[in-house]
């Protein structure tokens, strides 16, 4: 039952070799990795607005200059990540640039860093999804976290079904938002241009402001960042596309940059224009809307495809993160079940925990997770940094041809990154202060889980040097309760073993139990003996285990090899074994991870 | 760190021989078993006054004559159930007297109601003593299902380290509770006799009230009698008495009715007297306090007492429920776990179950379990029925020495309860319908477990008529991922056993792979044949099974039997565990299951 519930969520398995199939195209590239960093538009200059507020309106200005700052910023950035694209063509982004540049530990801070950031972007993008849709219909707002739960669940199904099949369904809604906004943004220009938008509504550029200062043209500046997270999605995920994959990916990259460049700019400018000041009931893009439109169909179908694409934003979190592991798991850092392809050929692990955490994360926050944006936000600019400062490292290494502008594109693209991840801690410090805590942690784990894996590969070399000592002989031990068939059955098949001892051993809870099973074997089988065994607490793994170390004493001497062999009989129906005790169940894990003895299990099947 | 806990919580364990000193004094025993029984009488006389308001408060003085109705019932009650505790010394109650004398679905009717009342009274009683808790501190009200559910853990906690402890913890709340009823008594009494309470307050008994109706005055009656639950407790527990059991046990029923009588008859004549109304703010018991205190200390000494009373009447479930358990289970219609004792010595299944259960339903009903009153009376008169009409069977049957006077007691006793049960179902059908579904459910349950035991016992006996035939010859096949440590040290070990023919297997994901291991093994080890399996959905279980199958196949031609002997490490920390792939244990749980191998794990300790 379970599994025909799996094969109707999921689909049916797929063949290894059908991996090629469900590469991504470009246009569908596009709307799967993108949906984040286009999604951030929604929130991005309003964040600027907000700070440039407790200064006054009149300060709105400042948002043109602060916004081509931020422009530069994305133009440095798009045009670093289309150089580690054709430099690093297997994909791995800033995890993979800062390793090989910058050594181990600055590759452990990016990718920490990253892994983390993808659960508070699939929980931060759903919450604020989820925000929208119960803003447009109030009546659901008591049920929030459920809903925002359910759509952490549907994303992660349509994940687990594999990649291109999500994609089709999730390409529709991003190309709907450009759209709406580039409705938006001309509309809005147009009633610009044919002087229909009254020029008081707005203080001129250059208008001198009381009370500004650096500290908050640059908070301003950080905060506008925020619509940048999300730009990396792409040179992590080069795998995934169809080939040539780093063509492919370098010019999904380009029409994403642009893309976000157009919507980013025609929102901060239109914005300025129309005088628009942030207020806690009304988003910005929604009282922009309202001014071009009025409540209209268009004013509801701009707001309905932002709810839908930041809830999809979530998506791009799951697109990233089980590739990112898999680089991680492959060099060892985490636990190596993230390198394995699941049913549809995705990495399930990583879509499961990613799912996990992030339904754990809303949870917690009871669907509040906006606090969680700055933390986000300089999660994304560390990596960013790092990988770029390792460009810059690869160029003046390798010194290719042509390499100078390509040094100065990065060292400005990590020049502007690393100001930014000061700002935020500068300005932002109450918010941003986990990450100081948690990022060490995560890379003593990521060392931690390391040395283990190191430890047991050396461990587990076969080394001609020592050869092993061939066994002596063996004896079997045979827990019984009392005398069935089944002890029948395990007798029968130890003989056949040709042990050179085998021994019965029963735990007792009282003497009278106890003779009574002596009497009645001693008349059933006399030729195998039976030990049996006084348990005062009622308990059976402790008098056997302190018996088979006995055992295990004398053993050892003669270069003998022991083995518990349990008789255990096998129920028909599933539900039939909670009526059973599950002794034997609790006897394996305790001797095979104790004790250095074989344990076996014969199976008695009943037949009713 | 969790055996640490347990220790903490529950204390050491006990040895079996320790069994005879948890044994209950006649004083702690009352305390432990008649905190059902008594609690009631906080919610019985109000249960009465509520009916009658529907006619008016003219009608009041009615609770008089219903009053000494129920305490009829309540003497032949317990004079019947003092009988029982004769008749049958080694406990079971309503179950094992319905079993012998009526049958055995009569027995499982009256056990299947049992087990489901003594969930319900947890849930009830904490509920109930929840509720008194928060309206004393409004404060507390919005946790009041975390308040229930702390409350379920700490008695659950309480009897899993058994049940002399416990009675210490629990006797003072209940001689307080009786302590401070016989103050609230007493002094009203006091005041009645002393002629400070005006006549005008109550209309006279007899006064003729318009509208009255039989129906209505059996409703009443039938309310009433929710204060008659719990009466059974100690005829289901003789065995937890300390020797004489049954006479201490007869000797503690009988404090118990008289207590009971006391403070029924007590609280119905003063509400009566002093003309108190039912209202939804205010409990029936609080504002006759009110009434003869004022709201001084002994008012909150008086609500205080009843508050934990209701919350420790939990706790009558949990001595009962386990021994009824232990009952079923022995007589094979309830799994075989029940029957086992923990550390302490109490039955710790039966316990976590109740505890586990009460707190699915406290959840499920938000804590307003209130609702469930009427389904819990009913399902305490259905076995009271039962019970007595056994009883009526028994003297009929064995006619011992003055056996009339017996029969008469419980013909009587058998008359009312049925009364009881029909009044229910007539006057509270909307209410209690459920008891119609479930109980079959549970019955039709019982009989299915039976069933499955006794086809397992049928199965299990060895019979001399069929010998087993000797096993010819063993295959071992050894699952293999690649060429280790763990895979030579497995190897050895299956030489040593002598098999006849031993079978390395591997199963590969790509041909790559596969050629690489097989020239691998090649060189390494050429005399251990190796087969790799091809898999082309990266599932290693099933081209596995579908080898063992084959393979099978031949042997059981030639009566050969099969060992899958699985190589694994294992770490020296438990945390490891989660950083290597659980194949091992994939393998194992599915052959055991579905195969007929002998399934073998060979363990190979890592040592750091």
């Amino acid at each position: 039952m379970v599994s025909a519930l799996k094969r109707f969520l999921i689909g049916r398995p797929l063949k290894s070799t059908e991996l090629g199939e469900q590469k991504l195209t470009k246009k569908k590239a596009l709307a799967i990795l993108s949906s984040d960093a286009l999604s951030s538009v929604a929130y991005g200059p309003e964040q600027i607005l907000i700070v440039l507020f407790t200064v006054g309106t009149a300060a709105f200005w400042y948002s043109v200059p602060i916004a081509i700052g931020v422009l530069v910023l994305l133009i440095a950035l798009i045009l670093s990540y289309r150089q580690i694209i054709f430099a690093y063509p297997r994909g791995g982004g800033a995890y993979v640039v800062s390793k090989n540049n910058l050594g181990m530990n600055s590759g452990l801070i990016a990718g920490g860093s990253l892994l983390v950031d993808y659960i508070l972007t699939v929980a931060v993008s759903v919450s604020a999804g989820t925000d929208a849709l119960t803003s447009a219909f109030p009546a659901l707002h008591v049920h929030a976290v459920a809903i925002a739960v359910f759509f952490v669940l549907l994303i992660t199904v349509l994940n687990l079904r594999g990649i291109r099949e999500s994609a089709t369904i999730l390409a529709y809604p991003v190309y709907l938002f450009v759209a709406a906004l580039f409705i938006l943004i001309g509309a809005g220009l147009y009633n610009v241009f044919t002087g229909q938008v009254p020029a008081e509504l707005h203080a001129a550029v250059g208008t001198p402001v009381a009370g500004i200062s650096l500290f908050i043209l640059l908070k301003a500046f950080a905060s506008g960042c925020s619509a940048l997270t999300g730009v990396e999605a792409i040179s992590n995920a080069i795998p995934n596309f169809k080939e040539p994959a780093p063509n492919n990916a370098a010019k999904t990259l380009m029409a994403m940059g642009s893309l976000l460049a157009i919507l980013f700019s025609g929102i901060v400018f239109l914005a300025f224009y129309y005088g628009i000041a942030p207020n806690a009931q009304e988003t910005v893009v929604s009282q922009m809307a309202e001014g071009i439109f009025g409540r209209n169909f268009i004013y509801y179908f701009i707001q309905g495809t932002t709810a839908l694409i930041l809830i999809l934003a979530a998506n791009t979190g799951y697109s990233a993160f089980p590739l990112l592991a898999v680089n991680l798991a492959k060099d060892k850092f985490i636990p190596r079940m993230f390198t394995i392809r699941g049913d549809r050929l995705g990495f399930s692990n990583g879509i499961l925990i990613l799912g996990f955490l992030s339904i754990l994360l809303i949870v917690a926050f009871k669907g509040k997770t906006e606090r969680l944006i700055p933390l986000y936000a300089i999660g994304v600019f560390i990596p960013f940094t790092l990988a770029q400062t390792g460009m810059i490292v690869k160029w003046f290494r390798e010194k290719p041809k042509g390499w100078m502008p390509k040094l100065i594109i990065n060292s400005l693209g990590a020049l502007i990154s690393f100001v930014v991840v000061m700002m935020f801690l500068l300005t932002k410090f109450t918010q941003v202060w986990p990450i100081l805590i948690f990022l060490p942690l995560i890379i003593l784990l990521f060392h931690r889980i390391h040395k283990h894996y190191m430890d047991v590969a050396e461990q587990l070399r076969v080394s001609a040097a020592e050869p092993t000592v061939p066994i002596k002989g063996n004896i079997i031990i045979i827990p019984v309760a009392s005398i069935t068939r089944v002890v029948e059955n395990a007798l029968n098949y130890a003989k056949s073993l040709s042990a050179n001892q085998i021994i019965a051993v029963s735990v007792c809870f009282d003497k009278e139990e106890e003779k009574k099973l002596e009497e009645k074997w001693e008349k059933w089988n006399p030729d195998v003996r039976l030990v049996t065994l006084n348990s005062l607490h009622r308990s059976i793994v402790h008098p056997l285990t302190k018996f088979i170390d006995m055992i295990e004493h004398k053993a050892t001497d003669q270069n003998y090899q022991i083995m518990v062999l349990i008789p255990e009989f096998i129920p028909k129906k599933g539900w039939h074994h909670i009526l059973h005790n599950q002794s034997s169940l609790l006897i394996r894990t305790h001797l095979l991870y104790r004790r250095n003895v074989c344990v076996a299990t014969i199976p008695y099947h009943l037949q009713k």
